[in-house]
Protein backbone atom coordinates (compact mmCIF):
# COMPACT_ATOMS: atom_id res chain seq x y z
CA UNK A 1 0.00 0.00 0.00
CA UNK A 2 2.25 3.09 1.03
CA UNK A 3 6.21 3.08 -0.53
CA UNK A 4 8.90 2.42 0.83
CA UNK A 5 10.99 5.29 -0.10
CA UNK A 6 10.84 7.79 2.83
CA UNK A 7 10.89 11.19 0.91
CA UNK A 8 13.31 14.07 3.39
CA UNK A 9 14.28 17.62 3.91
CA UNK A 10 16.27 19.60 6.03
CA UNK A 11 15.68 23.42 6.83
CA UNK A 12 18.62 25.81 7.71
CA UNK A 13 17.16 28.49 8.95
CA UNK A 14 19.91 31.84 8.64
CA UNK A 15 20.18 34.21 10.82
CA UNK A 16 21.92 35.97 13.77
CA UNK A 17 18.57 37.50 14.93
CA UNK A 18 17.07 33.94 15.89
CA UNK A 19 20.37 32.83 17.45
CA UNK A 20 20.38 35.75 19.86
CA UNK A 21 16.80 35.07 20.63
CA UNK A 22 15.27 38.27 19.54
CA UNK A 23 13.36 37.00 16.73
CA UNK A 24 11.31 33.81 17.22
CA UNK A 25 11.10 31.73 14.60
CA UNK A 26 8.14 30.15 13.01
CA UNK A 27 9.03 29.46 9.58
CA UNK A 28 10.61 25.47 10.43
CA UNK A 29 6.46 25.22 11.69
CA UNK A 30 5.52 26.50 8.36
CA UNK A 31 7.97 24.82 6.18
CA UNK A 32 7.05 21.26 7.78
CA UNK A 33 3.58 21.32 8.24
CA UNK A 34 3.64 21.93 3.78
CA UNK A 35 6.38 19.28 3.94
CA UNK A 36 4.07 16.53 5.41
CA UNK A 37 0.80 17.70 3.31
CA UNK A 38 2.80 16.21 0.69
CA UNK A 39 4.70 13.65 2.10
CA UNK A 40 8.06 14.64 2.94
CA UNK A 41 9.57 14.29 6.22
CA UNK A 42 11.82 16.83 8.18
CA UNK A 43 14.79 15.26 9.73
CA UNK A 44 16.70 18.00 10.79
CA UNK A 45 16.44 21.79 10.95
CA UNK A 46 20.12 23.94 12.14
CA UNK A 47 20.09 26.73 12.77
CA UNK A 48 23.05 29.13 12.05
CA UNK A 49 24.41 32.77 12.23
CA UNK A 50 25.44 34.70 8.78
CA UNK A 51 28.47 33.49 8.39
CA UNK A 52 29.38 32.50 4.84
CA UNK A 53 31.85 29.44 5.85
CA UNK A 54 29.04 28.52 8.28
CA UNK A 55 26.11 28.31 5.57
CA UNK A 56 28.89 26.88 3.16
CA UNK A 57 29.23 23.85 5.12
CA UNK A 58 25.89 23.30 6.68
CA UNK A 59 24.28 23.62 3.06
CA UNK A 60 27.40 20.90 1.88
CA UNK A 61 26.67 18.43 4.40
CA UNK A 62 23.06 18.26 4.91
CA UNK A 63 22.20 18.69 0.74
CA UNK A 64 24.10 14.61 0.67
CA UNK A 65 22.24 13.78 3.81
CA UNK A 66 18.60 15.00 2.46
CA UNK A 67 16.20 14.78 -0.38
CA UNK A 68 15.46 18.33 0.03
CA UNK A 69 17.05 21.05 1.59
CA UNK A 70 15.65 24.69 2.52
CA UNK A 71 16.88 27.66 3.62
CA UNK A 72 15.08 30.66 4.74
CA UNK A 73 16.64 34.13 5.68
CA UNK A 74 19.39 36.01 3.93
CA UNK A 75 18.23 37.30 0.81
CA UNK A 76 17.67 40.63 1.21
CA UNK A 77 19.38 43.83 -0.18
CA UNK A 78 21.68 44.16 2.76
CA UNK A 79 25.26 43.58 3.76
CA UNK A 80 23.96 41.00 6.26
CA UNK A 81 22.34 38.71 3.67
CA UNK A 82 24.87 36.75 1.82
CA UNK A 83 22.56 33.62 1.42
CA UNK A 84 22.74 33.66 -2.65
CA UNK A 85 26.36 34.03 -2.29
CA UNK A 86 27.23 31.59 -0.04
CA UNK A 87 25.33 29.09 -2.04
CA UNK A 88 27.23 30.03 -5.00
CA UNK A 89 30.22 28.87 -3.34
CA UNK A 90 28.90 26.21 -1.76
CA UNK A 91 28.19 24.81 -5.66
CA UNK A 92 31.35 26.29 -7.00
CA UNK A 93 28.97 28.51 -9.43
CA UNK A 94 29.81 31.79 -10.64
CA UNK A 95 27.43 34.69 -8.67
CA UNK A 96 26.34 37.08 -11.22
CA UNK A 97 23.00 38.96 -12.15
CA UNK A 98 20.12 37.11 -13.13
CA UNK A 99 18.35 37.92 -16.05
CA UNK A 100 15.24 36.88 -15.51
CA UNK A 101 14.84 38.07 -11.68
CA UNK A 102 16.22 41.43 -13.02
CA UNK A 103 13.54 41.68 -15.53
CA UNK A 104 10.87 40.79 -13.06
CA UNK A 105 12.15 43.26 -10.49
CA UNK A 106 12.70 45.83 -13.20
CA UNK A 107 9.17 45.42 -13.80
CA UNK A 108 7.89 45.14 -10.45
CA UNK A 109 9.19 49.22 -9.03
CA UNK A 110 8.36 51.81 -10.25
CA UNK A 111 10.66 53.86 -12.81
CA UNK A 112 13.74 54.56 -10.91
CA UNK A 113 12.81 52.75 -7.74
CA UNK A 114 14.97 49.87 -8.92
CA UNK A 115 17.97 51.57 -7.03
CA UNK A 116 21.78 50.22 -6.60
CA UNK A 117 20.42 48.26 -3.13
CA UNK A 118 16.69 46.31 -4.72
CA UNK A 119 19.30 45.23 -7.63
CA UNK A 120 22.17 43.64 -5.20
CA UNK A 121 18.60 41.24 -4.88
CA UNK A 122 18.81 39.73 -8.65
CA UNK A 123 22.41 38.61 -7.83
CA UNK A 124 22.22 35.08 -7.65
CA UNK A 125 24.39 31.69 -8.73
CA UNK A 126 24.48 31.13 -12.30
CA UNK A 127 21.14 29.95 -14.01
CA UNK A 128 19.49 28.91 -10.24
CA UNK A 129 16.01 28.58 -10.95
CA UNK A 130 13.45 30.89 -9.31
CA UNK A 131 11.14 30.55 -6.89
CA UNK A 132 8.43 33.24 -7.45
CA UNK A 133 7.47 35.65 -5.22
CA UNK A 134 3.52 36.86 -5.56
CA UNK A 135 4.06 39.52 -1.98
CA UNK A 136 6.57 41.22 -3.06
CA UNK A 137 8.46 40.48 -6.22
CA UNK A 138 12.19 40.03 -4.90
CA UNK A 139 12.35 35.92 -5.94
CA UNK A 140 14.08 32.72 -4.15
CA UNK A 141 15.30 30.22 -5.95
CA UNK A 142 16.98 26.55 -5.94
CA UNK A 143 19.76 25.02 -7.17
CA UNK A 144 19.70 21.55 -7.62
CA UNK A 145 18.29 20.16 -4.43
CA UNK A 146 18.91 23.78 -2.42
CA UNK A 147 15.75 25.65 -2.46
CA UNK A 148 16.45 29.31 -0.94
CA UNK A 149 13.41 31.01 0.35
CA UNK A 150 13.24 34.58 2.44
CA UNK A 151 13.21 34.96 5.97
CA UNK A 152 10.50 37.01 6.27
CA UNK A 153 7.15 34.82 7.27
CA UNK A 154 4.37 35.91 5.36
CA UNK A 155 6.46 36.41 2.35
CA UNK A 156 7.68 32.94 2.98
CA UNK A 157 4.49 31.37 2.81
CA UNK A 158 3.55 32.96 -0.20
CA UNK A 159 6.16 31.18 -2.05
CA UNK A 160 5.56 27.24 -0.61
CA UNK A 161 2.52 27.32 -3.37
CA UNK A 162 4.79 27.61 -6.49
CA UNK A 163 7.11 24.67 -5.10
CA UNK A 164 4.38 22.34 -5.54
CA UNK A 165 5.47 21.03 -8.91
CA UNK A 166 8.93 20.81 -7.98
CA UNK A 167 9.37 18.46 -4.96
CA UNK A 168 8.41 15.05 -5.30
CA UNK A 169 7.18 13.53 -1.91
CA UNK A 170 6.15 10.31 -1.13
CA UNK A 171 3.11 9.46 0.59
CA UNK A 172 1.68 12.50 2.69
CA UNK A 173 2.33 11.95 6.37
CA UNK A 174 -1.23 11.19 8.34
CA UNK A 175 -1.45 11.97 11.76
CA UNK A 176 -4.13 11.34 14.49
CA UNK A 177 -4.27 13.09 18.13
CA UNK A 178 -6.29 11.40 20.94
CA UNK A 179 -6.05 13.96 23.81
CA UNK A 180 -7.26 12.68 27.15
CA UNK A 181 -7.41 13.87 31.07
CA UNK A 182 -4.72 12.30 32.28
CA UNK A 183 -0.68 12.51 33.37
CA UNK A 184 1.77 10.88 31.48
CA UNK A 185 2.70 8.51 34.31
CA UNK A 186 -0.44 7.19 34.40
CA UNK A 187 -0.26 5.66 30.84
CA UNK A 188 3.54 5.88 30.40
CA UNK A 189 3.25 1.65 30.70
CA UNK A 190 0.18 0.53 28.52
CA UNK A 191 1.60 3.90 25.90
CA UNK A 192 4.64 1.76 25.90
CA UNK A 193 3.19 -1.08 24.63
CA UNK A 194 1.12 0.03 21.81
CA UNK A 195 4.49 1.35 20.46
CA UNK A 196 6.12 -1.87 20.80
CA UNK A 197 2.97 -3.63 19.04
CA UNK A 198 3.39 -0.79 15.86
CA UNK A 199 7.15 -0.50 15.64
CA UNK A 200 6.80 1.31 12.61
CA UNK A 201 4.30 4.29 13.48
CA UNK A 202 5.50 7.12 15.55
CA UNK A 203 3.88 7.99 18.58
CA UNK A 204 4.36 10.66 20.53
CA UNK A 205 3.10 11.70 24.20
CA UNK A 206 3.04 15.65 24.87
CA UNK A 207 1.78 17.14 28.40
CA UNK A 208 -0.77 20.07 27.98
CA UNK A 209 -2.08 22.48 30.47
CA UNK A 210 -5.41 24.06 29.30
CA UNK A 211 -7.99 26.05 31.12
CA UNK A 212 -6.38 24.87 34.19
CA UNK A 213 -6.34 21.40 33.56
CA UNK A 214 -3.81 19.13 32.92
CA UNK A 215 -3.94 16.68 30.31
CA UNK A 216 -2.17 14.54 27.55
CA UNK A 217 -2.17 14.82 23.98
CA UNK A 218 -1.10 11.83 22.07
CA UNK A 219 -0.30 11.78 18.30
CA UNK A 220 -0.02 8.82 16.34
CA UNK A 221 1.54 9.38 12.86
CA UNK A 222 2.55 7.45 9.65
CA UNK A 223 1.94 7.04 6.12
CA UNK A 224 -0.79 3.95 6.51
CA UNK A 225 -4.24 5.16 7.86
CA UNK A 226 -4.78 1.37 8.70
CA UNK A 227 -1.93 1.31 11.06
CA UNK A 228 -2.94 4.22 12.94
CA UNK A 229 -6.65 3.03 13.25
CA UNK A 230 -5.05 -0.20 15.25
CA UNK A 231 -3.39 2.21 17.43
CA UNK A 232 -6.02 3.70 18.22
CA UNK A 233 -8.38 1.10 18.71
CA UNK A 234 -5.03 -0.05 21.14
CA UNK A 235 -4.96 3.04 23.02
CA UNK A 236 -8.83 3.63 23.24
CA UNK A 237 -8.58 0.36 25.03
CA UNK A 238 -6.18 1.37 27.78
CA UNK A 239 -8.11 4.01 28.58
CA UNK A 240 -11.46 2.47 28.76
CA UNK A 241 -9.82 0.32 31.06
CA UNK A 242 -8.31 2.81 33.05
CA UNK A 243 -11.81 4.77 32.61
CA UNK A 244 -9.62 8.15 31.41
CA UNK A 245 -12.03 10.95 30.08
CA UNK A 246 -11.16 11.65 26.23
CA UNK A 247 -10.69 15.80 26.01
CA UNK A 248 -10.82 15.48 22.25
CA UNK A 249 -10.12 13.14 19.21
CA UNK B 1 37.93 46.32 28.07
CA UNK B 2 36.10 43.49 27.01
CA UNK B 3 37.34 39.68 27.40
CA UNK B 4 38.73 38.48 24.26
CA UNK B 5 37.46 34.86 25.20
CA UNK B 6 34.37 34.25 23.24
CA UNK B 7 31.68 31.84 25.63
CA UNK B 8 29.90 29.27 22.86
CA UNK B 9 26.91 27.54 23.11
CA UNK B 10 24.58 25.14 21.24
CA UNK B 11 20.82 24.22 21.56
CA UNK B 12 19.98 20.75 21.07
CA UNK B 13 15.71 21.04 20.61
CA UNK B 14 15.08 16.78 20.64
CA UNK B 15 11.17 16.32 19.68
CA UNK B 16 9.67 14.91 16.54
CA UNK B 17 6.96 17.38 17.65
CA UNK B 18 9.04 20.60 16.20
CA UNK B 19 10.13 18.51 12.76
CA UNK B 20 6.82 17.91 12.06
CA UNK B 21 5.77 21.41 12.86
CA UNK B 22 2.60 20.31 15.10
CA UNK B 23 4.51 22.66 18.12
CA UNK B 24 6.16 25.67 17.59
CA UNK B 25 9.29 25.78 19.58
CA UNK B 26 10.02 29.07 21.96
CA UNK B 27 12.28 27.17 23.87
CA UNK B 28 15.40 28.31 21.76
CA UNK B 29 14.24 32.03 22.36
CA UNK B 30 13.99 31.97 25.93
CA UNK B 31 17.34 30.07 26.63
CA UNK B 32 19.19 32.21 23.78
CA UNK B 33 18.38 35.28 25.56
CA UNK B 34 19.18 33.93 29.14
CA UNK B 35 22.27 33.09 28.05
CA UNK B 36 23.28 36.45 26.16
CA UNK B 37 22.26 37.86 29.26
CA UNK B 38 25.08 36.41 30.65
CA UNK B 39 27.61 36.53 28.48
CA UNK B 40 27.26 33.26 26.07
CA UNK B 41 26.76 33.12 22.75
CA UNK B 42 24.71 30.74 20.88
CA UNK B 43 26.53 29.61 17.57
CA UNK B 44 23.91 27.41 16.57
CA UNK B 45 20.85 25.36 17.09
CA UNK B 46 19.60 22.02 15.81
CA UNK B 47 16.18 20.11 16.03
CA UNK B 48 16.61 16.61 16.04
CA UNK B 49 13.59 13.53 16.09
CA UNK B 50 13.61 11.30 19.33
CA UNK B 51 16.20 8.69 17.64
CA UNK B 52 19.05 7.21 19.99
CA UNK B 53 21.91 7.41 17.66
CA UNK B 54 20.92 10.79 16.05
CA UNK B 55 20.97 12.03 20.11
CA UNK B 56 24.25 10.74 20.59
CA UNK B 57 25.91 12.15 17.60
CA UNK B 58 24.69 15.33 17.92
CA UNK B 59 25.39 15.63 21.66
CA UNK B 60 28.57 14.53 20.69
CA UNK B 61 29.75 16.91 17.66
CA UNK B 62 28.31 20.06 20.00
CA UNK B 63 29.68 19.77 22.62
CA UNK B 64 33.44 19.41 21.12
CA UNK B 65 32.59 22.76 19.40
CA UNK B 66 31.03 24.63 22.25
CA UNK B 67 31.64 25.49 25.70
CA UNK B 68 28.05 24.66 26.63
CA UNK B 69 25.19 22.34 25.39
CA UNK B 70 21.84 22.62 26.14
CA UNK B 71 19.21 20.23 25.45
CA UNK B 72 15.64 20.47 25.40
CA UNK B 73 12.77 17.47 25.42
CA UNK B 74 12.76 13.97 26.32
CA UNK B 75 13.13 13.64 29.68
CA UNK B 76 9.68 13.17 30.69
CA UNK B 77 7.89 9.70 31.88
CA UNK B 78 6.78 7.95 28.31
CA UNK B 79 8.47 5.93 25.92
CA UNK B 80 9.68 8.82 23.37
CA UNK B 81 11.86 10.11 26.35
CA UNK B 82 15.18 9.09 25.81
CA UNK B 83 17.27 11.76 26.16
CA UNK B 84 18.67 10.44 29.65
CA UNK B 85 19.28 7.01 28.15
CA UNK B 86 21.14 8.65 24.84
CA UNK B 87 23.36 10.90 26.83
CA UNK B 88 24.36 7.93 29.25
CA UNK B 89 25.85 6.25 25.82
CA UNK B 90 26.67 9.40 24.74
CA UNK B 91 29.32 9.62 27.41
CA UNK B 92 29.79 5.93 27.70
CA UNK B 93 27.95 6.07 31.68
CA UNK B 94 26.12 3.85 33.39
CA UNK B 95 22.31 4.56 33.27
CA UNK B 96 21.06 4.18 36.55
CA UNK B 97 18.38 5.23 39.48
CA UNK B 98 19.49 8.55 40.20
CA UNK B 99 19.43 8.77 44.12
CA UNK B 100 19.05 12.33 44.82
CA UNK B 101 16.23 12.39 42.13
CA UNK B 102 14.59 9.79 43.79
CA UNK B 103 14.41 11.36 46.70
CA UNK B 104 13.18 14.66 45.58
CA UNK B 105 10.45 12.47 43.43
CA UNK B 106 9.78 10.70 46.62
CA UNK B 107 9.01 13.88 48.79
CA UNK B 108 7.08 15.36 46.05
CA UNK B 109 4.85 13.44 45.15
CA UNK B 110 1.70 11.93 47.71
CA UNK B 111 2.19 8.59 49.42
CA UNK B 112 1.30 6.01 46.35
CA UNK B 113 1.62 8.33 44.17
CA UNK B 114 5.22 7.87 42.98
CA UNK B 115 4.66 5.43 40.44
CA UNK B 116 6.59 3.58 37.56
CA UNK B 117 5.91 6.11 35.60
CA UNK B 118 7.27 8.75 37.20
CA UNK B 119 10.30 6.40 38.36
CA UNK B 120 11.53 6.65 34.88
CA UNK B 121 12.15 10.20 35.01
CA UNK B 122 14.71 9.22 37.99
CA UNK B 123 16.75 7.04 35.53
CA UNK B 124 20.21 8.94 34.72
CA UNK B 125 23.60 8.88 34.22
CA UNK B 126 25.60 7.75 37.29
CA UNK B 127 26.63 10.81 38.99
CA UNK B 128 24.77 13.47 37.09
CA UNK B 129 24.11 16.68 38.68
CA UNK B 130 20.87 17.77 38.78
CA UNK B 131 18.89 20.62 37.79
CA UNK B 132 16.51 21.47 40.04
CA UNK B 133 12.88 22.14 38.77
CA UNK B 134 10.59 24.82 41.15
CA UNK B 135 7.67 24.07 38.87
CA UNK B 136 6.93 20.09 38.89
CA UNK B 137 9.51 18.45 40.87
CA UNK B 138 11.40 16.61 38.73
CA UNK B 139 14.62 18.00 38.32
CA UNK B 140 16.97 18.17 34.96
CA UNK B 141 20.41 17.08 34.85
CA UNK B 142 23.98 17.60 33.52
CA UNK B 143 26.97 15.51 32.67
CA UNK B 144 30.30 18.23 31.92
CA UNK B 145 29.59 20.60 29.75
CA UNK B 146 26.07 19.22 28.69
CA UNK B 147 22.84 20.58 30.07
CA UNK B 148 19.27 18.50 29.91
CA UNK B 149 16.07 20.71 30.29
CA UNK B 150 12.69 19.56 29.40
CA UNK B 151 10.54 21.04 26.79
CA UNK B 152 7.65 22.27 28.33
CA UNK B 153 8.61 25.78 28.33
CA UNK B 154 7.15 27.18 31.00
CA UNK B 155 9.00 24.26 33.73
CA UNK B 156 12.06 24.98 30.86
CA UNK B 157 12.18 29.03 32.04
CA UNK B 158 11.72 28.41 35.70
CA UNK B 159 14.88 26.06 35.66
CA UNK B 160 17.38 28.34 34.85
CA UNK B 161 17.68 30.53 37.10
CA UNK B 162 19.05 27.89 39.08
CA UNK B 163 22.15 27.42 36.57
CA UNK B 164 23.68 30.95 36.81
CA UNK B 165 26.05 29.39 38.99
CA UNK B 166 26.98 26.98 36.40
CA UNK B 167 27.60 28.72 33.59
CA UNK B 168 30.29 31.38 33.21
CA UNK B 169 30.11 33.38 30.66
CA UNK B 170 31.86 36.15 29.18
CA UNK B 171 31.05 39.88 28.88
CA UNK B 172 27.47 40.09 28.39
CA UNK B 173 26.26 41.00 24.70
CA UNK B 174 25.01 44.57 24.57
CA UNK B 175 22.13 45.24 22.18
CA UNK B 176 20.84 48.60 20.52
CA UNK B 177 18.07 48.41 18.52
CA UNK B 178 17.01 51.80 15.85
CA UNK B 179 13.79 51.37 14.15
CA UNK B 180 12.99 53.57 11.13
CA UNK B 181 10.49 54.06 8.51
CA UNK B 182 12.06 53.09 5.60
CA UNK B 183 12.72 50.12 3.78
CA UNK B 184 15.68 48.12 3.09
CA UNK B 185 16.93 48.94 -0.27
CA UNK B 186 17.21 52.54 0.52
CA UNK B 187 19.87 52.21 3.63
CA UNK B 188 21.60 49.11 2.16
CA UNK B 189 24.62 51.29 0.75
CA UNK B 190 24.87 53.22 3.73
CA UNK B 191 24.51 50.29 6.46
CA UNK B 192 27.59 48.32 3.74
CA UNK B 193 29.65 51.53 4.88
CA UNK B 194 29.23 51.24 8.72
CA UNK B 195 29.59 47.74 8.91
CA UNK B 196 32.84 47.89 7.57
CA UNK B 197 34.05 50.54 9.57
CA UNK B 198 32.79 48.47 12.43
CA UNK B 199 33.86 45.19 11.62
CA UNK B 200 33.72 43.53 15.28
CA UNK B 201 30.80 44.71 15.69
CA UNK B 202 27.36 42.92 15.19
CA UNK B 203 25.16 44.87 12.59
CA UNK B 204 21.79 43.25 11.56
CA UNK B 205 18.88 44.32 9.60
CA UNK B 206 14.78 43.46 9.81
CA UNK B 207 12.43 44.75 8.02
CA UNK B 208 8.97 44.73 9.90
CA UNK B 209 5.26 45.86 8.34
CA UNK B 210 3.30 47.09 12.05
CA UNK B 211 0.07 49.28 12.05
CA UNK B 212 0.23 48.89 8.48
CA UNK B 213 3.17 51.11 7.79
CA UNK B 214 6.83 49.31 6.78
CA UNK B 215 9.60 49.88 8.83
CA UNK B 216 13.59 48.26 9.22
CA UNK B 217 15.25 47.47 12.60
CA UNK B 218 18.64 48.10 12.83
CA UNK B 219 20.16 45.87 16.02
CA UNK B 220 23.55 46.85 16.90
CA UNK B 221 25.38 43.63 19.07
CA UNK B 222 28.86 44.27 20.88
CA UNK B 223 30.08 43.32 23.93
CA UNK B 224 31.43 46.76 24.10
CA UNK B 225 28.90 49.97 25.22
CA UNK B 226 31.62 52.23 23.06
CA UNK B 227 31.27 50.53 19.96
CA UNK B 228 27.83 50.06 20.02
CA UNK B 229 27.68 53.83 20.37
CA UNK B 230 29.98 54.35 17.85
CA UNK B 231 27.90 52.66 15.34
CA UNK B 232 25.15 54.39 16.37
CA UNK B 233 26.23 57.65 15.82
CA UNK B 234 27.50 56.47 12.04
CA UNK B 235 23.65 55.55 11.78
CA UNK B 236 21.95 58.55 12.96
CA UNK B 237 24.55 60.37 10.80
CA UNK B 238 23.20 59.24 7.25
CA UNK B 239 19.49 58.88 8.68
CA UNK B 240 19.62 62.97 8.94
CA UNK B 241 21.28 63.29 6.14
CA UNK B 242 18.26 61.32 4.04
CA UNK B 243 16.19 62.55 6.12
CA UNK B 244 14.27 59.45 7.55
CA UNK B 245 12.02 59.25 10.30
CA UNK B 246 13.40 57.24 12.98
CA UNK B 247 10.49 55.19 14.59
CA UNK B 248 11.74 54.43 17.89
CA UNK B 249 15.47 53.88 19.54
Amino acid sequence: MTKNTKVNAAIIIIGNEILSGRTQDTNTSTIALWLNSIGVIVQEVSVIPDIEKTIIHKVTELRKLNDYVFTTGGIGPTHDDITAESISKAFNIKYEIHKEAFKILEAYYKPGEFNEGRQKMVWMPKEAKLILNPTSGAPGFSVENVFCLPGVPSILKSMLGGLKNEIVGGEPILSYTISLRTVESEIARELTKVQENNKDVEIGSYPFFQAGKLGVSIVIRSEDQTKIDTCNSQILNFVKEKKLEVVSR
